[in-house]
């Protein structure tokens, strides 16, 4: 990607000749006021890196021809499953930031001290086409449906390198020591009332390792961003 | 610290007896039901960590005798310097989500680019206070008056080890190769239109080393709290 070029977000770009959505031809058209042979980025959040050239500059159904495209490898897994807080301004948050940093899929889990139970993921998608665009990334994470801790942890799909951060007493080794950013990596966050000992019993059978994030008590969506800070990096 | 009992926060402890502020009275004795005899934790934000008790339960003016008293170390400096953004949102979460990993000092910048000029540190102590107690930490981070980048970096009180954060092309090394969390340390971040170059080079004469944040290409906020978290673990 070079710089300067508005990026756009559109899903089955297949052959040269596409159209943006009417809300992104609305944008590119009466807020960017592009014209005609004018470039745009667009992304498919499936990898794609193109630059397009807009053939018919209609502010309700922008058509535009790719010029360039390019295939960009897929990332290498890093997984974020946490307990949604109360508040959806904090859940928007964790799904920003962690998108920003690079995470690849979300597991939305409901534990023993879930303070939220009911889930609908649909509202936070938004937000994520937004980071990925502004972040200048080109796959798009995965949100998978909200589960139950017990039936989460039991999943074969899972990466191998799985780790549980809680705040009870435990053998723990620290988070920053055991991460490893060129496999597949997964951490799970407790809600504001953490695990239950038998949650945290549970996770160690199917091999999650206990882990600490420093010496201060964090808020849910700090220690997802911190965790996921670390084992990025 | 142990467990379970609540934290006030209270300037000026000397001697046994205190008393707490009006607000933090009502907190105690309406809406958390404290009685006489009840125990409390206090903090002062300058490394006391102290239990007390409640002598007289009293809604405005609640009479506390001071039991036991530690004083903490203080820790080694985490310094962020950065833009302040046009979103108090996004600067409150600044201040949250730092002081909860444990930044030290913050410097609010205005440079070329800054989208905001005019500050009050003012409204965001509130917010330090709470995330405080809720993280379990003694020292109250120093908020510094906001001055000009070029003041700024000049500065000769700063940590030696000082980095810049920018989107330019540069020679940068990655932060996590060169933090190092047994010494002082002070990172400074860019406003969401970046440094100028006249900018970079300034802060280069006064030893600072610029760094990169991995390929994203991050937030303004969300660089703030990866670039502390690469630096304080």
């Amino acid at each position: 990607m070079e710089k300067n070029l508005s990026t756009f977000f559109l899903r089955n770009i297949e052959g040269d000749i596409s159209f943006l959505s009417e809300n992104d031809s609305r944008h590119a058209i009466k807020v960017l006021r592009h014209k005609n042979g004018d470039q745009l980025y667009i992304i498919d959040g499936l990898g794609i890196d193109a630059i397009a050239e807009i053939l018919d500059a209609h502010p309700k159904k922008t058509k535009i021809k790719i010029l360039k495209k390019k295939n960009k490898n897929k990332p290498i897994q890093l997984a974020l499953a946490f307990c949604p807080t109360k508040s959806n301004d904090r859940n928007s948050f964790i799904f920003e930031k962690a998108t920003e940093i690079g995470v690849t899929d979300f597991y939305p889990i409901v534990s023993q001290n879930s303070e939220r139970r009911k889930w609908n993921s649909e509202k936070f998608k938004n937000i994520m086409v937004a980071t990925l665009k502004q972040s200048k990334q080109f796959w798009m994470p995965k949100i998978y449906d909200v589960q139950d801790f017990n039936a989460f942890v039991k999943l074969e799909k899972l990466p191998n390198l799985k780790f549980i951060a809680h705040c009870k007493e435990d053998q723990k080794t620290s988070l920053k020591s055991l991460a490893n950013n060129v496999v597949p990596q997964l951490i799970l966050i407790g809600p504001e009332g953490d695990f239950t000992s038998e949650e945290i019993t549970e996770s160690k059978i199917h091999d999650f390792q206990s882990v600490n994030l420093g010496e201060n008590r964090l808020r849910t969506e700090t220690a997802c961003i911190v965790s996921v800070t670390m084992m990025k990096f």
